[in-house]
């Protein structure tokens, strides 16, 4: 059995990954970690694992749960996970950062949105883990940059268009939406019940952190530099997101061909699904699981290609995701511990 | 006091003229009719109005309608309109149409969208009823088309623009979200709590019946010929239409210069409210309005303008610029019975 | 025109309050206050009010308000509004106080459940503010406690049974359901969105702070002291108190019979409605209105009285009720300002 | 490999129970059945299946179905199930029936509720499955009959205060809320989401027909007859059922004692969770799993024992437990396939 910490398992994410460690055949969690709730067991923070884990929170150092596990999943808000990471990497453990402290690879686009790094010498050593598209690199990797939720759902969205070049780069618009739960378990005004129950907003708009690291990976795919408008708004549901994509075609191509070009692309994922032609993904039938589900259509009358994919923010956005690539880290398969269906309804 | 009946009452956009009307201070209802209920009060259908009014639905015919009210509200589902429509237009009565059925100007179009048209001779009668751009022909007409939900969104929120030439108008592209009120009161699966509640979908992608009448108008606008993107979804809300749209700058302007040209273009009209520079509307703050909340931002790193603009699908959408536009046809403060301010939470 | 003043006015209850006041025809609202958002166009906290008010927020004390204001709604915590209460009461101003400091008329058991009160002298001067019950009283009185959200349901649901002596006074039990805008708009963790959304739960089971009110007011109706059980709930909506109440019959009497009696009793009330026997209520038909909706069934088999009891908890449970008790002390008809339709969906 | 039909699998119960057998490590699921989705692959009705079963529906014969499996899971309507069931008994194999047609052990009580049993005869040769208080009788059965949803919770919520005589059996109330799953599939007004969303109301009061199956497995725990005042409420939630349940206590018994009864009275019960004392269940820690979480407290005020009972409706109140009985019958370790952690948020 393969040991395993969560540095900073008090928010949803973190909670979300004890979820589906808990029931991953070939881990056992030796430790979680909250300076707030230190000395309590998870089970009395977060009921939903009363009688089955008795693991209490801790307030240990890095290096004590360095010591304890194989591997670490940081679970930590942005910036304070750059802080720790190196003890981490020099204590020779694997881990997967789900913070977006190390997904950008150009340190100077980390620091013209979120401000100094404090740890620029690991950035070179990371893999940026979607396994779909880097499955070989995570393999060898000692540290995984977990991608964001956001980005997730519409790297793998463009993905297929933008390799085929399909589309034009400079036409990428997307348009997202996500559950209240990518907000955190903080308290604050804008996720209170009233603020978020039959509301529906835009955020951020123009100028939402995500955005460097989309064009990060959607100018890898294709091929050049890209920038993309990228619009994140705030659902009345727990879970997902929901990215609806535009772009323009390059080339004439049918609604069927689409659909056969995704599914290529595809093939042999077991965590995307393509929609038959014609029907399109709701987020509700990913909720809780590891998928990520993708339609597509060609509006003909205005020459563009719509993508839309959606994905559980807390699994394949997040936690789910995370252990898949811990999976391809160690060797496990990689579904391994993410056979979930959609809880529905 | 003006008297005004209200044909097919029974659904959610007749019960919401009804209860807007009750209110209006000019205004009497004589008579509510619905098939379904005939001989049923009102109020054992719709309990919020136990108490308030004795009206009893009847089944009536448009003469008898006619015959009883100087005002007629046409509630009714899309190809049924225009099965009566020539019987209330021959009465003499005004009539304000709350289906598509007259949306169109040009019939061919109509036809190619929703099938055969039964009463095309009463087309070029019709004014489209958004009385913030078309206030001098509502007020001389007799038998008003009133919008429907997503264009009136979408409309005024690209008018300033359009109207300005400050975007491409083959740029444009409408990301659109609706409460589920939208979807009516006819029971079906896709419109259970279940299939709605932490949901979220798009539907009719590329093919929704509402293109051409937001094509129609944006083309006015333009002064040209245009086509747009326009992608319909469903929020688990109960009310409320959200458009996110997109489009190309023609020119350079900075946020604060945009905001004044919004500012300017709805100068003195009382339902349209332009956000400050930097912030972006909630369908929360419009629940129960006929308020049109429209924010706008230049996204200089892209050269594009987003323009975010919502509505109470029920209200500005439906039963209140209904009721505007009635107030404009019968020579009433254009805001009786419109005062509402939004419930919030 | 009345003048008044909102003193604590940024919580949900003090938006409501200005809500309605906004549309009432014989006052004018002259001063809001609130320390934190101090200096704030309440426009900007409360989208909502954006374009019908210049209401600036002001660190006002409460001797400012009371020289500006002819009445003032204190809209405090609990245990912040006897602080400032005496310095309103000396002003010769009237007073409606939203708080729970004035409601219990033994100050002793006040203690025993708040702790110390502060300003003991007034507890005499104040009238408990449920118009239906204590009408003249609220005429003739200064200041007024305005009742608390579940009271209201639990007394108007009850007060017939009990004045007519209908039910044993020991064997009331009363499980109430409250929306969360009950909750105010504080930051904390069992008010977030993915705390409440998707759940509910019972809390303070057994020791509410409302018991000793309810059991107040009870016990005067019942001509004797009486205990009641009372068991809230958080309902995932915004808005809305739901009690069902269950009590031991003393008598034989019919459904219709009881029908009748309840009608009776509220024969006249404009706010309160009887359904029809049969037919029970729904929180979604009185949201928005200062309506409290009452459906009683007696159930033979086990020889219960079963009263639910509906109200919204902002309007008749605290803004609305605390307007019509205003209307009482100035004189105007009960319902001005007070004549909303719920809003539904 | 045990092989398993699902008769009847094209509502949420019966998807519900495909989604547990598809990851239960012992059996294989080789029918299911529809009349309306004839032909049609369940991953069309159902996407979250999409890629995880190739399963059509069939329009098959009882017969058919018996051929091909070793147990069958009824998930018909009420009334439907009798009149297959015979065919399913004759045939040999084991049955466990998810409808009401054969929870009542007096046929005479049924008709008085339900109308003419079609099948009186099988009535004695079924267990009522709940295996927590008849694990031997479900373990020697053929034709176990599945609880009810309000039933499971109010029959595991009050079984050891009426084993152990804690509670006069006369005074019990329970005042229970379902999520709206519990309406089914089935498109009516009552069902849809603007309805149901914003809403909570009580129905059936008084006569509800969950209430003689509660009052016979009650009256068995009591050792007396009973009967009980039932209130079931709709709450604005996909899924779970919450009861609070009200007794008189017949002894003076603390709150830690009353946890101590509960907790030895469940001892070894894997899906029981008693909550510490003081501290009440939530229905959103049950979600997606088969625990029924209880939480118990003495109000001493009033003599009363104060019971909440929660459980998932789709989960332990129907598909789980029918999972749970066939484990039992089949000689599976009880929990297998039940090992969910629920989902949360």
């Amino acid at each position: 059995m393969i040991k395993v910490g969560i540095y900073g398992a008090s928010g949803y994410t973190g909670q979300e990954c004890l979820r589906l460690l808990l029931r991953h055949s070939g881990v056992e969690v030796v430790a979680i970690t909250s300076r707030r709730y230190a000395g309590l067991p998870i089970a009395d923070v977060y009921p939903v694992f009363a009688g089955l884990t008795p693991l209490v929170f801790m307030d240990a150092s890095p290096q004590e749960v360095a010591d304890l596990a194989d591997v670490i999943f940081l679970a930590l808000p942005h910036s304070e996970s750059m802080k720790v990471a190196p003890i981490f990497w020099e204590s020779g453990k694997k881990v997967v950062d789900l913070s977006a402290d190390f997904r950008l690879r150009d340190v100077a686009v980390y620091e013209s949105w979120y401000g100094q790094h404090a740890c620029p010498q690991l950035v070179p050593q990371t893999v940026y883990g979607i396994p779909e598209l880097y499955r070989e690199d995570v393999a060898k990797a000692r540290f995984v940059a977990n991608p964001g939720c956001y980005p997730t759902s519409i790297i793998l969205g463009t993905a297929p268009a933008l390799k085929n070049k399909l589309i034009d780069p400079a036409s990428v618009i997307a348009d997202s939406k996500s559950g209240t739960s990518g907000a955190g378990r903080e308290p604050q005004v804008g996720s209170l019940f009233c603020e978020v129950n039959e509301a529906f907003k835009a955020y951020k708009v123009g100028n939402h952190r995500h955005t460097p690291e989309i064009e990060q990976e959607l100018s890898r795919l294709a091929g050049r530099e890209m920038k993309i408008s990228f619009t994140p708004h705030l659902l009345p549901i727990d879970r997902g997101i929901f990215s609806t994509i535009y772009a323009t075609l390059t080339q004439s191509i049918s609604g069927k061909e689409l659909s056969e070009l995704y599914q290529d692309f595809y093939k042999g994922e077991r965590f995307v699904r393509i929609c038959k032609a014609g029907t399109f993904p709701n987020v509700a039938f990913v909720r809780g699981s590891n998928f990520c589900d993708i339609g597509v259509a060609v509006d003909a009358r205005t020459n563009r290609l719509i993508i839309v994919s959606t994905i559980d923010n807390l699994v394949k956005g997040a936690a789910g995701q995370a252990i898949q690539n811990m999976n391809v880290l160690c060797g496990f398969p990689e579904h391994t511990g993410l056979e979930m269906i959609a809880l529905f309804p």
